[in-house]
């Protein structure tokens, strides 16, 4: 029996740079003790305070069907919080709860392309996004970016490239890469929308992982907001990675036509996870800042770490719980220096190349382990490094 | 900015027959007593147990990413609830947990269908079956079955309508008519998915729920279990139905492929739930026959209360919680009579046409609500039935 071809190629065949990370997997089941920089979860867990108004919420009988768009109060604490940090006045009809951030890019594409339609992505980009446009009938069309514009794209090729395409999706602060975005390149996305008359989807689930300046949402531009739909989860912000909500943000009618979708492809989610993610957001920015500080302080302490030497350069990182590393000095594809590094050391990074072509001869790593831990196994990335740019 | 026609024609247009239920909601917004028989949900909550289980998984820490497939103790006991059940060996390869039963009909569509492949299905049909076809991209095409049938397909019917298709949905214990297929049906629909070469896709959501005979599940039908997808959920067997877990059981390749659309559709069910839901299934046939008790009472209840009289008729009621009431003697559509009930005696049940033409004339009565209010309910219903009759 044949499965469909959308799910049969929805991977796109070949390798996809992930290698090293099974690999490393595979060695800490038979004992070795490997240190993981590769996947972006916190080192903490959810919050007990979160968990026990999840429970609250689940006993007080909060367990049947939710409203399929999401509780009115956590849609409307998201409306608020939306306007409160990007100055669009966005209520209650712009937000769809959906279960995780994923979900909430399959429906945005599902929403915006036909079958056939070009979906136009930037590389590097997040490991599920071409799948992600296949898995909704789009051909994926990728913006490969380079090293010197510190992996932005240039106003030209955006113009160029998102012509005739139906979405443009685009990811500040940025994973794999952790630029924030520049005012101009904000600039530049919502001319190539405006003009070339494209949906925007913007994936904002690192908005409060910025370390340099503040996060800007480009549905704030002029004329954005009718053609943005801004992807935004619980996971990072709140350290809810496994609880799976997130939201779709966008123009009414749109929003709405989504509410029919959702009716049909999740119906809803959990009320006391809906609950527990209202009552996260109500805790006020503080808790965001709290579970973003780890981030930051190993942020800085990789540049310092960094400043000591010439090999090892990070692309600027301004956001997000990674940073990416320029090991081109060593010879190195990213593939070939992070399975040498992982054989050598017992470190695991993800190669840049698990990204796109655009961050080949770079390592993406997660700074997601204790801070004195982190700091070792960089410098040991370090040495290693500068040893094979010695030989 | 448009949409995509896949979102702007996922209902099909039309009056969707839902206006009875809007209408009863206002009503109870506006302060009025209505008596809901609408809704395929319990009267009881998800046990405190389950509760239980899933918040003390979650302060354990199952709050990060759970695999995507599932977890696998979760896939494991699934396998071997439906080993158990149908006799067919059954391993955790061949299980995908989903966020909820209307995720897993949407993936399963998704995994067999190509854009604009032919997907059947059988009428009367739970409410959201041509939308999900809709938004997979597929054609939906329904064979419309007649009371004289009590509402099961017919074997030629089958065999002619199903050339050519990619698919063929179907739902026993069946929502909304409360019929479960006889063997001869299930074989006549193996025999037409072979002999046609495509995919069964088997809801299966209410097996527990099964008032005369046993569930018999079609995947055990020789040669059938290489080309069924079964969906199956947490919600009705054990009053789950806010948690959002489910299941998909199909071949290991197929399974395969359709973890790969999982992670670029969903990333996953949170492990807290999944953990609450083994730990559910893991209590044994004893709960779920609990569960199903006040239904299988509320069915012996209703074909007592329609022994004493002929002008209401009850399609058979052999399973899930809803009995379908044959209402033609009142010459009224199952939308008039819905009407004129909710006005005259505030009792709100679904017209028949809100689940496809087959159902004119009759509605579905959902036995949710406490043995002596259900019982007052029907015999109003009966009652004023009788007096229309009569005029």
């Amino acid at each position: 029996m044949e499965v469909s071809h959308r799910i049969s190629h929805i991977t796109g065949g070949g390798s996809d740079g992930w290698d090293v990370f099974y690999k490393a997997r595979r060695m800490i089941a038979q004992g070795v003790g490997v240190t993981e920089l590769t996947i972006g979860e916190h080192d903490i867990r959810t919050s007990p305070a979160i968990l026990a108004a999840m429970h609250n919420a689940a006993m007080g009988g909060h367990t049947g069907y939710a409203a399929v768009p999401g509780t009115p109060t956590l849609r409307e604490t998201v409306a608020r919080r939306i306007t409160a940090r990007t100055g669009v006045p966005t209520t209650a009809a712009n937000i769809l709860i959906t279960p995780g951030g994923q979900a909430a890019l399959f429906a945005a594409h599902l929403a915006t392309c036909n079958a056939g339609d070009t979906a136009v992505y930037i590389d590097p980009y997040y490991a599920t996004y071409p799948g992600t446009i296949r898995g909704a009938g789009a051909v994926p069309k990728a913006i490969v970016t380079t090293p010197d514009t510190a992996f932005q794209p240039r106003a030209d090729t955006l113009m160029q490239m998102t012509k005739g395409a139906a979405s443009l999706l685009v990811n500040t602060p940025n994973n794999p890469t952790g630029i924030v975005y520049a005012t101009e390149t904000l600039d530049a996305i919502a001319r190539a929308c405006i003009t070339n008359d494209l949906w925007l989807i913007s994936d904002e689930v690192y908005e409060t992982q910025v370390w340099e300046g503040n996060h800007f949402s480009p549905r704030s531009l002029p004329g954005m907001a009718e053609r943005t739909l801004v992807v935004g989860s619980m996971s990072k912000s709140h350290a809810m990675t496994g609880s799976r909500v997130g939201w779709v943000c966008g123009p009414e009618n749109v929003i709405n036509q989504m509410i029919n979708l959702a009716t049909h492809t999740t119906y809803g989610v959990p009320g006391f996870i809906q609950d527990a993610a209202e009552f996260a957001l109500k805790q006020g920015d503080n808790v965001e800042i709290e579970v973003a500080a780890p981030f930051r302080r190993r942020r800085d302490l990789t540049l310092q770490a960094l400043s000591r030497q010439n090999i090892v350069r990070a692309v600027p990182a301004q956001g997000a719980m990674y940073v990416m590393l320029d090991l081109r000095a060593t010879g190195l594809s990213g593939e070939a220096f992070a399975n040498a590094l992982l054989d050598a050391e017992h470190i695991a990074v993800m190669p840049g190349e698990s990204f796109g072509a655009a961050a080949a001869g770079h390592v993406r790593v997660a700074m997601t382990i204790a801070d004195d831990q982190y700091v070792d196994a960089l410098n040991r990335l370090i040495r290693f490094a500068s040893g094979l740019a010695a030989q």
